[in-house]
Parts: C-alpha cells; sequence; structure tokens
C-alpha cells in the first residue's frame, strides 16, 4: 500500500473510470452550454450534502429523496436557473427532469440526482430542457473541462481537478467539478437537506467501490474542510448541492483499511476545488487564506475563521492591500467565540503585526508587500490550545457591487 | 398623566436639565473636534451597555467598572483613535482620560465613564487630550450639535435628537447622540461587556431621577429595538458603547407607574438615532427598513430581519435598485430559523412579490420604482405565529467599498 494523492492534469469528473458525460445548450442561459447529464455505466453508490437554508430550491429537495436509494446513475444539472421558490410546478419540473434523463439511461427516475442554479424564482423553460435532451447524442464525448463549463453561471473560469492514489499497485481515481462564485457560503449537511443561491454545486466521481455509508461518512468528513470552509459573501445558496458517486468501476473496495487514503485523497479534491471557488469569487482580485490556531476547539477555530472571511472591513482592506490588522482583531472579537485577546498574535503573510495581546512594531512596506499579490495567507494564533481551522476567502471589491447591483431580475 | 413623546427641534444630549458639554481639537483626527466631555451638574445614575466583542479597547473595559459605581457625573470621549488593542499602555491612557476629567470637575475618577472612536492598534496621543482638557474653557456653552460632531469619525452628519413627555403637568426630556458609520452591528449587553470597531458610541441624557438598577433596565429594552437593531457591516466593533445619565434636574422621579412612558420615551429617542446611522452608513444611498412578522418567537423574527440587513446580495440589489426578491427568500432562509417556505410572504416597498410560497405576477416598473427613493421597506411576513421584529440598514455601494479599502492604517 502506498499513501500518496497526485493530481492529474486536466482532470476531472470524467477521470474515473466508467463515468460518461454530456454537456448541451438548451438555451436557458443567454449563451454556452446550460444542461448536462453526468452517468455512470453501472449503477453507482452515491452520498450527498444539501444547503441547510430553510428556504430549498425543487431539485435540492427531489435530490435529497433520491439520494436515499440504494443505487443512483447520474446527475442531470442545469445552470441559468435555480428552480427556487417556484411552488409545486418547480417540484414538478425537478421530478420531470429526472425522469427525462432515466428515460434516457433506461433507469429508474429514483436512480437520478437533480441540480439546478441561476436566478430565484422563475420557472424552468421544460421544453427547452426536454427538447435539449431528446437530441442528446450519447455518442459524443465531452470533456471534463466541457461539464464544468456547463454549470457556469458568474463563474469566470470552470473549476475541475482529479486527483488518484494506488492501493496494491492498483490506482483508484477520485474527479470533481464545482461551479458558484457568489450567493457562496455553504453549509451543507446530510441527506436531511436543509438551504443555499449563485449556488455551490460540487459533483465528484469515484472508480473506487464504496458501500453507500461509508461513501457519506467520507463525503462528510470531506466537505467540512472545503466546500463548507470557503465563502464569498456568507449568503448560503438555496441549491447547494454536493453529489459522491462512486462506481466500481476500478475494482477496488474501500474497506476500513483503505477509508483513511480515499477521505485523504477526496479532500484533497475537495479543497483544491474550494480554493478554485475562493480565488473566482465575483469581483475577486485575490484569494485570501485564513489560518486560525491555538484555538480551545476545532469548532471555535472554524467559527473565528469563517467571521474573518465573512467580514466586509476586512475584505474590503485585503482589497485595498492595507495592513489594517485591527480589522482581523475585531472579526475575531465579534466571532462569537471566548478566548484571551492578550495571548492573540497575529500576521499578515510573513508579517507578525500583533504579539501577545501588543501590537508589534513591524514594517509596513513589508506587510503592504505581503498583500500585493494574488495569494495570501492571514495567521491568528490564539494561545489557547491546539486546535486549528483554515478558511478560504477572496477580497471584496468594486467590482463584487458592479456583479451584483448590476445583476438583475 | 399623559402619554406622549414629542421630539424637540434641535435636540440632543445638553437638551434635559442639569447637563454642560464642551467640545474641543485635541489633535487626534485630521481636521475638527475630536474631544468632548458631558457632565451632569449633580451626580447621576447612569445605565450602561457595550459590546459584546471578545477583544474590547481599554475604554470599554474601564468604562465597564465604572458603571458599576453608584453615581456617574460624566463621559469623557474621544474620536480618531479607538485605544483598542494598546495593551498595558492603553489600559493606563483609558483611567488617566478619566483622572483629567475628574480632576476638572472635582470628583472621583470612577465617576468618569470614557469612550473612544478610531483606528485600533495606535496609542493615544495622552500630551494632547491632557493639554485640550487642561486649556478647557468650562464657561464655553457648546450646543448639542457641537457634541455630536466630536465624536464623529467616518460620519458625514453628526446624530443627535431629543424627546419629552410629561408627567403631571411636568416635563421629563431624554436626549441623546450617536456616532458610527462603518463596523457597525452593534449587539450591546449590560456591565459585563464583551466586543465591537467605525464603532457605535451613543450617549443619552434625561433629568428624571432614576433609581439605577431600573435605570439599567429601561436602558437595556430600549437598545434591544434600536441600537442591537441597526446594522452597516455586520461587524461588530470592539468599542461600542451606550451609556444613560439620568440627574433628577427635572424633579420627577421614574416609578413603577411612570416607567413605560420613560421607557416609550428612550425607545423614541434609541430608536431615531439608529435610524439616523443606518441612513448614514459608509456609502449609503439609501435606508432600509426590514419588517419581519409572523414569526414563532421575537427571536427568530430579529434573527432573519439582521440576516437580510446583513446580506451582501440583499444590499447590493438594494444599491442596484434591482426588486431581486430572491435573494430576500435566500437571506431569510439562511438565518438559521426554521420555517415554512411555503407560507412566507414578501413585499418590497408597496408591492407584494411573493405569497405563500409562490411568485406573484407583479409590475416590474411598480417595483422598481418603490426602490428608487431614499427609504425602502421590505416585510417579510412567515405566517407561523405573530411575533414581529424591525431591523435598520442601508445598501452596499461603491462607495463602500471606496471608503473601506482606501482608509488606510
Amino acid at each position: 500500500m502506498q499513501n500518496q494523492t497526485s493530481f492529474i492534469e486536466n482532470g476531472g469528473v470524467l477521470s474515473p473510470q466508467g463515468f460518461r458525460g454530456v454537456a448541451m445548450r438548451a438555451g436557458i442561459k443567454t449563451s454556452g452550454d446550460d444542461l448536462c447529464l453526468l452517468w455512470s455505466l453501472a449503477p453507482a453508490t452515491c452520498a450527498a450534502v444539501f444547503t441547510q437554508n430553510e428556504v430549498k430550491a425543487a431539485p435540492v429537495l427531489v435530490s435529497g429523496e433520491h439520494a436515499r436509494n440504494e443505487t443512483t446513475r447520474a446527475i442531470i444539472c442545469n445552470s441559468g436557473n435555480a428552480n427556487c421558490c417556484t411552488g409545486e410546478t418547480g417540484a414538478r419540473d425537478a421530478i420531470a427532469m429526472c425522469q427525462f434523463a432515466a428515460q434516457f439511461l433506461g433507469c429508474d427516475s429514483r436512480e437520478i440526482l437533480v441540480c439546478s442554479t441561476g436566478i430565484i424564482g422563475h420557472k424552468l423553460p421544460m421544453q427547452n430542457i426536454e427538447s435539449a435532451l431528446q437530441n442528446m447524442d450519447s455518442s459524443t464525448r465531452c470533456s471534463s473541462e466541457q461539464m464544468a463549463r456547463a454549470v457556469m453561471t458568474t463563474d469566470t473560469v470552470p473549476k475541475f481537478c482529479a486527483a488518484s492514489f494506488q492501493i496494491d499497485g492498483q490506482t483508484v481515481t477520485i474527479g470533481g467539478q464545482a461551479k458558484g462564485v457568489g450567493m457562496i457560503g455553504p453549509n451543507m449537511s446530510a441527506l436531511a437537506p436543509q438551504t443555499l443561491h449563485a449556488t455551490m454545486l460540487a459533483f465528484l466521481t469515484t472508480d473506487a467501490k464504496v458501500e453507500k455509508a461509508f461513501l457519506q461518512k467520507a463525503l462528510e468528513e470531506a466537505v467540512a474542510p472545503s466546500f463548507n470552509s470557503v465563502t464569498v459573501d456568507g449568503d448560503t445558496s438555496t441549491n447547494d448541492s454536493c453529489i459522491l458517486l462512486a462506481n466500481g468501476a476500478s475494482g477496488i473496495e474501500i474497506g476500513n483499511i483503505e477509508y483513511s487514503m480515499f477521505v485523504e485523497c477526496l479532500e484533497k479534491v475537495c479543497v483544491e476545488l474550494a480554493r478554485k471557488i475562493a480565488r473566482d469569487g465575483e469581483g475577486a482580485t485575490k484569494l485570501m487564506q485564513v489560518e486560525v490556531s491555538g484555538a480551545a476547539t476545532e469548532s471555535d477555530a472554524k467559527q473565528i475563521a469563517m467571521t474573518i472571511a465573512n467580514s466586509p472591513l476586512v475584505k474590503t482592506a485585503i482589497f485595498g492591500r492595507d495592513p489594517n490588522w485591527g480589522r482581523l482583531a475585531m472579526a475575531a472579537g465579534r466571532s462569537g467565540v471566548r478566548f484571551n485577546p492578550a495571548k492573540m498574535s497575529i500576521s499578515i503573510g510573513e508579517v507578525e503585526v500583533f504579539r501577545d495581546g501588543e501590537p508589534t512594531t513591524f514594517d509596513l512596506a513589508k506587510a503592504e508587500a505581503q498583500m500585493a499579490g494574488n495569494d495570501l495567507t492571514i495567521r491568528i494564533s490564539l494561545g489557547e490550545s491546539d486546535a486549528k481551522w483554515t478558511a478560504w476567502t477572496c477580497d471584496f471589491s468594486y467590482e463584487y457591487v458592479k456583479i451584483n447591483a448590476e445583476y438583475h431580475t
């Protein structure tokens, strides 16, 4: 056995064995592909987490139900319309999308999961969707990139990756894609879905064979430090969904021994996608990584990291390349976590600006230089104990306001 | 008895009998008055609430302690420097400010409360402050407006008001002033202070005679639906403080019978100041009032109202005058409150856009027209029970980004 994850160049959801996908245009968005079908040649097991927003889009409710099925064959997804707040018609439309896909694949509609992303409150153009699926050429071989592009809304780049690891000389591959650069503050949990909106959608595939409950456990472990630790605006969408299909095509089964290797690889794929989301956040000029250490509990560390990552004052300071560490201290302090500020230290990139409750005499030009690039790491150390967490976000720019003030209903 | 609050034109903290104030320039800000002393001629009782941010500025810790004293004489306040994250020097400086004021008034320094607002992490220029206080001309009669101006940081207008009510033909007056247009997400609680930063400071004065514990109860009741229900960026400051002094100069004592009239008047003053804060929010083009009704509990209603008021996607849509009600539904749903979306209704101004879980067919032009003015009311009705709450915020504009990206350390 060898415990080493390696990324696959240009890999994505179609990298693992036994998966196929078709991306197509149904005319929901103003341009580009806006409908895709991702399927496994053989019945797969599925794990899924969904938004905990109390207002859940119809496809989230339908997929939450269908994810309980023992086997899953495919995910059908449209972009440009969230099918959310669409009442009973919306529920029927989400089910109909599953039926169209099931018909194509010759399976039960409960073996299909459905996702939508886009504007809230508009009914889906079902005729377009039906017609696009009927005309779908199943011999088309799409690339993973094309699949990732078909789900984009305000995203500026497709987000996909894949990685593999070896077990006794045999290869297990995990592929993934994600979309979403606004209305990004995922907080997804298990099959009982609860709420999200531009929505985070992530599809993951693997050719490992994994028993359903085990797969769900692995997904939840991988989502916590990745998708559930990324934020653009903190606005948890009505549609956030993360779905993992495992079809066993590699012939390798993940048991207790292989589990940690599998989760490690899965987490790396998810973290890579989460970072791509933050980097492409609406209007973003940089990716900000917030590392909190020395907390009393992991939960405390996460709460502080996410509060800093969501603070408008921190995010505008980062945009302005201003080493305004007072805002970092403020955000940590308002997180609701109890800690002793006299033991807190703060670094901006490699420059320590605050140590054990006192400002340091730091070189302002050097601190500003840390903020000039496309990547910035903020470190907060609490000195309470040894728990830590990392969150990802982006800065808050004029462009964010422009995108969201001008994206009209 | 007559239960009618009436506002006093150009009234402020100096409207009630027996209060004096001097505003002066100590050279902390780049221009304008930046230091003020507000005092009662006779010993007063005091009530106070402070930020719950875990990182508390030195003056918050000192005032929290001094507020326990049976009598209070004055509030000393500087703008331009928060005296926060300033370590032991900061603590000494906050105490020294109280001592300077006590010397001037000939009282104990524990009878002085101190407030600071401005940049975090810089030591106070104590020589400037001491020198300004030594040169203070006590015969100067400042106006309430001058007092309100002396505490401004990024505020564009001074915020002050006063109101009075009658008890058996005698008049009780309550005056107030507030500052703060950024780092505004107050969440203040009683004497054990906890966290806030541009910081919300509110000073309230009354010539009623009110026993200390009773006064604290009244203040907490009035702060909940006013200062603790306003937000600009949700970034609870390290310095937020709201202090109420009651000196009894009117000769009227507030007992059980008069209590509700007193609280009503106090709440009106606080709500008026809270609305002024939201309207002057950094970069704001409009005041947004969020009314949530039909909730299961008041706490649920408040949580939804505040989540909507803090949502970057809602606030940018308001700036763009876009009746994008899907974002309102999303924000309500991500608040953490359980409710049934099928019973939810949403109105933008006078236009109902969503009713009982279904979009209405509304006139887009009419909805957009509701958003054209300086004031906008959003109403969310949940259909769960009859609890309600109102929150205030402003829109999120290019100017907000400009102010906060360019406000350099």
